[in-house]
């Protein structure tokens, strides 16, 4: 068995997940997870992130010097926090038999074969530090290979949750929304993926403006469920040129980011619409976005036809899934576009979904998670990507690894 | 045996310089080169990256972009560069047992145990274009460590040129210049190592300066054998900082650049010092900072006592080496300073050395296949850093290696 620890930092800067899992060598669904932690970036690191993402340096020529620093820095915070994990679950860090380590994401600009993307997190600290393996880097074989270095997570998706007798949505609901489509009995080719839209990333800047910052998003769908839907803005959101773009698509903050959100938001504000309107239909056009790629995910399958008898499961996970108001509008959605088939919505954030036929990973642990398992894949030599989801040529082993031995000294 | 192509590319950005060679798996000096080959960037790609690492680029925005997108672009370069070299010695790709690869430095920031540095040069890329597993990121493990990430070189010197009978100065003339300090019959620990002060990079830059741009260099150190010492311009250039600094001393651009080049020449030309008399005072301000520097670490030495009997060997590689005026003071400067010791100047430039009892490496290919011999130093998992030239804590495996291996599909 292994041990490994699986480290996310995801766009939305919010910090570090870390969870250690155990697990077999073989490309099995046998997760357990012996512990899992979240921690904050400390907010002066998070301050320096974002002011490199979002090009607020005045000065070109710290850029490059912040690049290199912040790769040896956040190493240090990852091994700092697998360190807190491991000690978290009583375990030694000698005990841990390899890390995965996506790094922080500071530059993604999908475009098929001329993707660019950079994550920054040095390994060589990170096993220096701990003295465990460490895999990083996970994005750029596929990107060499032709695809767009994303989604990897379908993989892990198809690994733990592929079916034999359901069809399953797999949906993480982070800044953006995505799914895996795993159809009943698949293989790796029938896999699909894509983005569908905002996932809390419209929500929580249209809070934080309407609340002038002092809620940073709507908990529990709180704001959204005492609204009503304004059609005007709702149209308007779906005249976004995302709409147009073929399967798979991908999206981020340039497309659904703060400007984006502000503009739509001043829109609606100008025209009298009530705040709590305004944060109701961002919602459900959140939803109806996702559950809608899902009927152009089924209507472009040619291998599947969905029989009347098959089920057709919803599995919800990331910060999203704790927006009830948002899970109740993408339970309408799917049973009034699905109304034809057995639909079942699971949220991993609820606590009580033993009685569903899927592995005990809590919505905010999955990501962390399929990092641990990509690094798994990749000292395996098995492929770390899904070319009929990233649009890579060919699937590839992904990951650097860097020795977290130490060397003998003569 | 191995066949391994080192990569290496200098902060000169002449390009790229591609060693093949033939190792065992041990820590031997048995070593063949198979084929070498030096190639120019292309004028685009030197130009992106001069205009990066020298601060040109006026919108901030762009310098992560181009972090990112240099990263991938100069991987294939590079995999271009393992492949024509290949091509050349006879030899299949999958012929290749492993690649090294140094990438480019884009910044460098020595500071002990707060030192920032970054390379660029996907070893992703690489291992995918080529199928040849690929060890790129050479410097950050010992950085985590605590040393400078640099210079690595002094490891291979130690491994190929290490002398049962000879106390031996391996110099490397690049744009800055730097020895290794081997005594007779010594062990790792014995190894000393530090930067000497500019290598060719003043005369360039003068040449360049009086020329007006029509020559880069001093060829064969033809204007400086014509000109006279200018005392007043070499006391000046001696009073830098840098030679105030503890030993291992580190030095680069940031020294000895154009900028400060410039200063220099226009005081000199200022006081009518002749156009041939800057050049070689330039050239004997090179040399004798660097002989100074044998004498300055001899006298630092506890551990050994020179016999008036044993030989003292300067071995001399880099593009320096091909400078004869250089080499010819080098060689004066040795016999007034070691008068009392037998003392023998060997220049890798010259093809005759076969004499002597050191490995058959010209003086332009040393570095590439000490990054050859380093990847094979990290697969082996030995120790990659020498901290008693780096001021790391302790001996690491250095190096992230990314899987030549194609992924085997479902």
């Amino acid at each position: 068995m292994l041990k490994i620890a699986g480290i996310m930092s995801g766009t939305s800067l919010d910090g570090i997940d870390v969870a250690i899992i155990e697990t077999d060598r073989f490309e099995s669904s046998k997760v357990e997870i012996i512990d899992y932690f979240q921690k904050e970036y400390p907010a002066e690191i998070r301050e320096r992130i974002d002011k490199m993402i979002n090009n607020r340096h005045l000065d070109a020529g710290m850029v490059l010097e912040e690049v290199a620093s912040l790769n040896l820095k956040l190493g240090e915070l990852y091994a700092e926090a697998v360190r807190t994990a491991s000690s978290k679950a009583g375990l030694q860090l000698s005990e841990l038999d390899l890390i995965g380590c996506h790094g922080q994401t500071v530059f993604h600009k999908p475009g098929g074969s001329k993707t660019v993307s950079l994550q920054l997190g040095s390994g060589s600290v990170i096993a220096e530090r701990t003295g465990v393996d460490t895999i990083t880097n996970f994005r750029l074989k596929d990107i060499a290979a032709g695809g767009e270095g994303a989604p990897l997570v379908p993989l892990i998706d198809f690994l733990l949750y592929r079916s034999s007798h359901s069809h399953r949505f797999l949906v993480n609901i982070g800044g953006i929304a995505n799914y895996t489509w795993l159809p009943a009995d698949c293989n790796r080719r029938d896999v699909r993926g894509s983005d569908t839209g905002p996932g809390n990333m419209m929500i929580d800047a249209g809070v934080q403006l309407l609340t002038d910052g002092k809620s940073n998003y709507d908990k529990d769908g709180a704001i959204a469920s005492q609204g009503e839907l304004d059609q005007i803005l709702y149209d308007r959101l779906f005249k976004h040129e995302f709409f147009d773009r073929a399967y798979p698509r991908s999206t981020g903050r340039y497309d659904f980011g703060r400007q984006y959100t502000e503009k739509m938001v001043k829109e609606a504000y100008a025209r009298g619409v009530k705040d709590i309107d305004i944060i109701r239909t961002l919602t459900e056009f959140t939803a109806s976005s996702l559950v809608e790629s899902f009927q152009e995910e089924l209507a472009s399958e040619e291998m599947i036809t969905l029989k009347k008898s098959d089920c057709l499961e919803v599995i919800i996970s990331g910060g999203g899934s704790h927006n009830t108001t948002l899970l109740e509008l993408i339970e309408k959605e799917i049973s009034e576009r699905f109304h034809n088939y057995r639909t079942d919505l699971i949220s991993l954030a609820d606590k009580d979904y033993s009685q569903y036929d899927i592995p005990a990973i809590d919505a905010d642990q999955k990501e962390a998670v399929a990092f641990a398992l990509l690094a798994r894949e990749s000292i395996m030599k098995r492929q770390g990507n899904l070319p009929s989801v990233t649009g890579a040529k060919n699937p590839v082993i992904t990951g650097d690894l860097t020795p977290g031995d130490t060397a003998d000294f003569e």
